[in-house]
C-alpha cells in the first residue's frame, strides 16, 4: 500500500472514531444539563469535589497502564468542563426561590454584595454554586457590571440601602476608600447579620466597620490573598478563593464568639478559602512585606525602564523573556486604587523607603552573593526547594 | 419517584455513557499508536499543528450551539494528550536509524547538544520530534543527566569531542562560562557545520566563538527567550520555545549569507522559535533591561524580605499573594548561574546601581502617581491593555 493510502486509511479511523466520541460527549452534556435542573430545583448541591475525587480514581484504576495518564488527562478536562457547564445551566434556570424552606446549613439566606468587580463578582458566583437558593442582591454604580452580573443575581440595584434592614450577611467589596465611606454612611443602616468588606487594609477599615456597624448586627473586616490581573466582574470566578488564604478580623471582645466563627466558616467553606484570624495592625504589618511592597518595586522598577528605554529607544517587547513578564505584571495596575491603600498603610511607603536606603548603603558594588543567597530563603518558603 | 432514586438513575446515565467514553478513548490511543509507529518508520512528520487546527476547527462547526464550549475544550484536552503521547511513542520506539536515506529538507542530519539541562534537554525533544531520524547525540558530564536524556538519543557521552569531526550542529547548552570554556578547548576540533549557543549574553561569548571556530565550520551566538523556574532536564519540554524570540548573532561579514540562514530558520521553525538578529552589543543592552535587571532586583528586593521577616518575625508565607508569587519567582535562581553572566555583561549590575542612584533621588517622598503611569506603558507594551 502506498504511504499516502496507508496515512489516510489511519486519518479515516480517528475521525470516526472522534465522531463516536464528540457523539458520547453531547449525550453526556445532555444528561448533566438534565441533572443539574433537577438538582437546582430540589435544592440539592451542585459541586461535590470529594465524590468526583472518588469516581475519577474508579476510573483511573480501570484503564489499562499504557493509555492510563492521558486518558485520564481527557477524563479531568472532562469533569472541568462539567463542572463549569453545571454553573452555567444553574445561572440560565435561575428564578427567585419560592419563601419558606430553609436552605440547610448555611446560615446566609439573604446577602447584599456592594461591588460587582472581580473580587465581587468572584463571591457572588461562588455563593450562588454552593447555595443555589439563597436570595443574592448587587450592588453597583456602573450599568455595565450591573448588565454583566445580572444573570446570578436575584436583585441588582445602584444603591441597595433598602435592603440593608433585612439581610444576614453584606460583602463590601469596593476600592478600600469607598468601604470607609460606604460604612460611614450606611454602616449604621444595617438592622442585623454579618458586614464583611474585602479591603487589602485593615486598621483604618476596621476602625471605623466597629463604630459604624452596631449590634446585633457585627462588622468583620476580611481580606481574601488572591487576585487578577483583569479586573472586573467579566474577570470573575467561583474558584478565585480556592486554597486560598483570607484574612478575617473579629471585634476586639468576640475573639471566642462562637456563633460568629461558625458563620464566619460557612462562608469562607462557600467560598473555598482558608481562614486566617487576625488583629488589623498585624495584617498591615504582615501584608506590607507579602503585598504591598511588590506593588511598589514593580511600578518604580517598571517606570525607570520605561525611561532607558525611551531614551535609548529600545524595543522592550521584542527580547522580554519571563522574567520580565512575570516582574511586570503588577505594573498595570491602577494608580487610583493603590493610592488610596498607600494613604491608609503608610508603612507599605516607608517599607520602600527603607529599602531603597538600605540598597544605598550596600552598594555600589553589592554582595550579589550574599543577596541571592537570602533571596533564596524566600523562594523556598514560598515554593518549596526544587533544587538548584 | 424519591429524590435519591432519581439521583441514582442520572448517576448510572452518566457512568453508562463514561464507560463508552472511555472505550472510544482507549480506541483512539490505539490507533494513535499505531500511527505514530508507522510514520517514524516511514519517516513523516509527527507534530502537524496546522492540520491539527483546520481539524479543531471542523468539529467544532459540527457541535450544537449548546455544548460546543465545553466539548470543545474536552477536545483540545485530547489533541493536547495525543501530542504527548506520539511523543513518548516516537521515544519507546526509538532505534538507531538505517544510514543512507535523506532527511527531507531538515538540514541537520548529525547533532550534538552539549548540556542536558532545561534548555538543552528541550532542544533534544524538539528535534527528536521535528526529525525522528536526525542521528542525536547528547553530552553532559553529570551521570544523572545522561540517564534521564538516554530513551530521547542515539548516543551519550561526558565528553563527545569524538564527534565533533562530523556533526552538522553542534548545540552549546551550558552555563554561560562552561560556554567559553568549551569553544576555547573544543572549539577549533569542530571540523564543518553550524556551532550555535544559547547563553544569556552574547558579546564575550561570540568574541570567543567567532575566533575559535574555524571555517567551513560556522559559530553563530544564540539566545532563546524561554525558561522555566525548575531547571534540569526532566523539567525539559519540546515546546519550551514555541513562540518565543530567538535571538542570533550571526558572524560579521556573513549577514547576508543565505545558506546560513537558511539553516538557522530551518533549525528555529523544529523549535517552533521566532528568530531575531541582532549584534552581540545590541542584544546585551537590550537583556539588561528585558531581563537582568529583573532577577538582580528580585533578589535585592527578597533578601531584605527575608531580613524583615527574621527581625519581625512575620511569616511570609502565610500572607503570600498572587504579587509576591511573581515578584519573587526568581529569587530562587542560583547565584553561581549568575555570577558569571553578570561578569560577562557588567552593565547588568551598572544598570541595578543606576536604577537605586535614580530611586534615591527621586525621594522620599516618591511621586507615585508618576511613577504608576509611566509603569503601566511597559505593562502595556507587554500584555497590551487590558483596562483598568
Amino acid at each position: 500500500m502506498k504511504s499516502a493510502d496507508r496515512l489516510q486509511r489511519f486519518r479515516r479511523q480517528l475521525e470516526r472514531i472522534d465522531r463516536r466520541i464528540l457523539d458520547w460527549l453531547q449525550r453526556r452534556f445532555h444528561v448533566l444539563e438534565d441533572l443539574t435542573e433537577y438538582k437546582r430545583a430540589a435544592n440539592l448541591p451542585i459541586f461535590q469535589p470529594e465524590r468526583e475525587q472518588t469516581y475519577r480514581a474508579a476510573i483511573r484504576a480501570r484503564l489499562p497502564a499504557e493509555y492510563r495518564d492521558p486518558i485520564d488527562a481527557v477524563f479531568a478536562a472532562i469533569m472541568r468542563e462539567a463542572r463549569q457547564f453545571e454553573e452555567r445551566v444553574l445561572v440560565r434556570g435561575m428564578t427567585r426561590p419560592t419563601e419558606g424552606p430553609s436552605v440547610g446549613e448555611f446560615p446566609f439566606r439573604r446577602v447584599v454584595v456592594v461591588g460587582l468587580g472581580l473580587i465581587g463578582g468572584s463571591i457572588v458566583r461562588a455563593l450562588r454554586s454552593y447555595a443555589p437558593r439563597s436570595w443574592i442582591a448587587g450592588v453597583d454604580r456602573d450599568e455595565a457590571a450591573r448588565a454583566q452580573a445580572r444573570p446570578y443575581l436575584d436583585e441588582v440595584g445602584a444603591d441597595g440601602t433598602a435592603w440593608l434592614s433585612d439581610v444576614d450577611l453584606v460583602v463590601l467589596a469596593l476600592p478600600v476608600r469607598s468601604i470607609v465611606t460606604w460604612l460611614e454612611t450606611y454602616g449604621s443602616h444595617v438592622a442585623r447579620g454579618l458586614v464583611l468588606d474585602v479591603g487589602s487594609v485593615k486598621t483604618v477599615i476596621c476602625e471605623t466597620g466597629w463604630r459604624t456597624v452596631r449590634s446585633p448586627a457585627v462588622f468583620v473586616g476580611g481580606h481574601p490573598m488572591a487576585g487578577a490581573e483583569t479586573p472586573g466582574f467579566a474577570a470573575s470566578r467561583t474558584d478565585l478563593f480556592v486554597d486560598r488564604p483570607f484574612f478575617l478580623c473579629v471585634p476586639p471582645g468576640m475573639e471566642d464568639a462562637q456563633a460568629l466563627r461558625d458563620d464566619l466558616e460557612a462562608l469562607l467553606l462557600a467560598l473555598g478559602a482558608r481562614p486566617l484570624y487576625v488583629t488589623p495592625a498585624a495584617h498591615d504589618r504582615l501584608v506590607t512585606f507579602t503585598s504591598h511592597i511588590y506593588q511598589l518595586v514593580a511600578s518604580a522598577l517598571a517606570a525607570w525602564v520605561y525611561e532607558m528605554a525611551l531614551q535609548e529607544d529600545l524595543d522592550l517587547r521584542q527580547g522580554a523573556g519571563p522574567g520580565m513578564y512575570s516582574m511586570t505584571r503588577l505594573a498595570g495596575s491602577s494608580y487610583e486604587l493603590w493610592r488610596d491603600i498607600l494613604t491608609m498603610n503608610p508603612q507599605a511607603v516607608e517599607a520602600f523607603s527603607a529599602w531603597v536606603e538600605w540598597l544605598h548603603r550596600q552598594g555600589p558594588p553589592y554582595d550579589w552573593e550574599a543577596l541571592f543567597r537570602r533571596a533564596r530563603q524566600v523562594y523556598e518558603a514560598l515554593y518549596g526547594s526544587r533544587g538548584e
